[in-house]
Parts: structure tokens; C-alpha cells; sequence
């Protein structure tokens, strides 16, 4: 497969078109951006992790039914993914209150709430994300009330297939954010990417942070925290 | 009935005990404010035209199958209700896009939306009433599953009969807000006001805001447009 032009660089990934007219190439930067990219910084090799750990859980993901845009791990940073077309939202679940939820609602950080929470938020970085909910994404025409279900059913699924599977590692599942994509039938698949970034994992024992907020409020052991997540997952 | 002693103290409103356990008596006040409590002034006459204008609206949802809580008018600024525990929800109807709708999420004013939006905030000052879904709603413990869809299904069901109602008066229904209580035994039933304190109303030929909206933002004419809506609601 050859790795044709970039057709898009986010903050942490560049995607490449392939000569295949339905597949991409992700190719994971060790860029670290927080706030909305107010704070910039680099986290080194996180790339590399990012894309083996990203690979890993999708391929588990799979394996219990969850339909993924993953192909083919290709080198230590890229990925050969299905085509896409992102649906414009940030689908987060959280278990445990933390980060965002817990300033807007005054919920301390580690409240365990009555009930997972499932957000929606409009990706439009020019409007710091904003949440939305089922009402505001069919009066602006992000996604249909069918895709909507699909999306809250897989995220849900998710949720609880993660949390089994990390809690063996010694890992607590906080929240995490996911984003769907619609392969070129329409077919609604689980895209971007699951690291470090994208989810808070805090150990099971001691409460320690192993994800971006270490980034985030300048924690200190960046990169030994992605390494550690790195390791109990793929045992390296 | 006896008025006795003062059980809350509003922005707008005070709200007393009587001799009879279940009625409480609403007293509106001349003070306005806006941007959750930043902006403070008084709107001459407000507390008088916000009761006639409130009960007014009640009594024509009651006619319509909307139970409320309203009971009796008994002054210019006081009314007789019956004492309800206030579902800690604002519940916003938007028809069209304006205020932090438009802002949120980068839709001029005046955007026709695709189909109705409701919203759920917080109501907490402190945290100055953040936007919550039905997740949030249950992990917090705020209202039952089965009381967010009967507060959503009366919330649509007034904005279809209160759009009928003030077009015929040549007024566009822009968006609104409700409260929702719970009488002792259960029973959801709308509560607070209905008034240009808690709605946009657009003129429809014009579009002149005949609204808080003129207070907000400086436009002049505040009392004479809450004049207006009085005349047109209440023939007066």
C-alpha cells in the first residue's frame, strides 16, 4: 500500500491518503496539546505508544463485537484505518467524576456517580467543543436519532468492556472519549484513537494517574506514565 | 388567607407561607437581573405585569391540559399558588437560535433550527446553572427517569400551544424557560413564571425583542415593552 498526501493534521495525529480509495494511514505525532490548545508541549514517544495501545484496544474491542476502523499496524507509529467520515461529536463516558464534569457540576474529583454519564460534545475547536445533547445534534444535523443510538449503545458497550479488561491490569477506568466514524455504506464504526490521551486511567491500588493530566497539571513522570500504561497492556 | 412568613427570597420574587400548609403566596418584585446575578437594576412596574401576565398564561395552559400551580391572583403583585418542592431544572424550549444558544455553538440569531431544542440546566448560582443532560440528571440524583419525561413531554407540549397563542397576538415565541415542582404526593406541575422576564418574544412583523433581552443588552424601552406584552396578552 503506498502512503499518498496528508489529508489532515490534528493535534496528535496526521491521517495520509493511501492508493486504496477506502483506506487511510494515521501516523501518531508525540505533540501534547491540553485546554483547547492553549497548553503545547511535546511528550516523548508517546506517539509510538499511542499508536501500539490505540491498536491493541481496538483489536480487543473487535474481539466482543465493537466494529473498529483498524486494519493494520504498519510501523511503530502508523496504522492503516478504514476510511471515514468523522461524525462531528466527542462521545465521552465517565464513571468517576473528574476533570470538566467535576468544575461544572461541583462534583469532587473521584466522586463515584449513582449512574455512568454519557456526554456529547460539537467538535468544533473554534467553539471550545461545547456540550450538546440529542435535541441541539438533530436541530443542526450532526447525526441522525438512528446514529445517535448506534453511538450511545457501542459507547456504553465499550465502557463496560474496558472496564473489565483494565481492571485485571490494576487499572481504573475514569473516562474516556471515543469518536465514531461512518465508513463510505454508512456503517458506523469506532474511530480516532485510545491512549492515554483520550482516557483517565488511574491505578487500581495507589490512585496514581496514568493519562494526560499528569501533562495537564504538570504531575511530573509524563512518559514514565505512558510507559506504564504501555506495558501492563501489551506486557513490554 | 393568612400571609405569613417569607419562605425564599429571589431574584424577582418572594415567596411566603399562609395558614393553609399547602398554598404558598408568590410576591413579584421591580428587580431585574441579568448574567446570572452580574447585572442588577429595576424594570418600573415589572413585578406587576410579570403576576398578571404569569397567571394569565397559567390559567390558559390549564384550559389547555397543563396542570400548574397556580391557584389565585389576589393583588397587582401577589398570588396564591400551591406549595410545590421546585425540581432543581430549568428547563429551556428554543424555536429559534439566540442568547447562549447562539453563542455556544456559533449560530446567528435568528437561525430557524431544523426541529425544537430542550435544554436541562443545573439550577445551582454558584455554579452558574450549568447545562446537563439526562445522564447527569439521574448519576446526580435531581429527578427520576419518569419525571424527565413527563417534565419534557409538558415542556414541548406548552411550546406548541403557547407559539399557537401568541402568533395570533403577533408575537414570535423565541425561546423560553420553565420550572417544574412536585406537589406533596408526587405530582409534576409547572411552576414559577411565564413572563418577558423568562421568554423572547419578537414581534413578528418588526422583530422588535419585546423582552429582558432590551434590559440585558441596553436597548431601551425596557418597561415599555413589557407594557406591550401586557397589552397584547391581556388586552390592557
Amino acid at each position: 500500500m503506498k502512503k499518498l498526501e496528508q489529508v489532515y493534521e490534528g493535534k496528535a495525529k496526521k491521517v495520509f491518503k493511501t492508493d486504496d480509495p477506502e483506506k487511510f494511514i494515521v501516523d501518531y505525532k508525540d505533540d501534547a496539546t491540553a485546554f483547547n490548545g492553549l497548553k503545547k508541549g511535546t511528550i516523548q514517544g508517546k506517539g509510538v505508544i499511542n499508536n501500539r495501545v490505540t491498536n491493541h484496544m481496538m483489536k480487543m474491542l473487535e474481539s466482543h463485537g465493537i466494529p473498529t476502523h483498524y486494519v493494520e499496524e504498519i510501523s511503530d507509529r502508523e496504522t492503516v484505518v478504514k476510511k471515514v467520515q468523522i461524525v462531528p461529536l466527542e462521545v465521552i463516558v465517565r464513571n468517576i467524576a473528574a476533570g470538566s464534569l467535576s468544575k461544572r457540576l461541583g462534583l469532587p474529583e473521584g466522586t463515584k456517580m449513582k449512574s455512568t454519564v454519557l456526554e456529547f460534545c460539537y467538535k468544533d475547536d473554534e467553539l471550545g467543543d461545547p456540550m450538546v445533547n440529542e435535541y441541539h445534534i438533530y436541530a443542526m444535523g450532526l447525526a441522525t436519532p438512528e446514529e445517535v443510538k448506534t453511538i450511545s449503545d457501542y459507547a456504553l458497550k465499550i465502557n463496560a468492556i474496558m472496564t473489565d479488561y483494565l481492571k485485571d491490569l490494576g487499572i481504573e477506568l475514569i473516562d474516556f472519549k471515543l469518536e465514531f466514524g461512518r465508513l463510505s455504506d454508512g456503517t458506523i464504526v469506532l474511530a480516532d484513537e485510545i491512549s492515554p490521551d483520550t482516557c483517565r486511567f488511574w491505578d487500581s491500588k495507589t490512585g496514581e494517574k496514568l493519562d494526560k493530566d499528569r501533562f495537564r497539571r504538570d504531575l511530573g513522570n509524563v512518559e514514565g506514565a505512558y510507559h506504564e500504561i504501555m506495558k501492563r497492556l501489551l506486557g513490554e
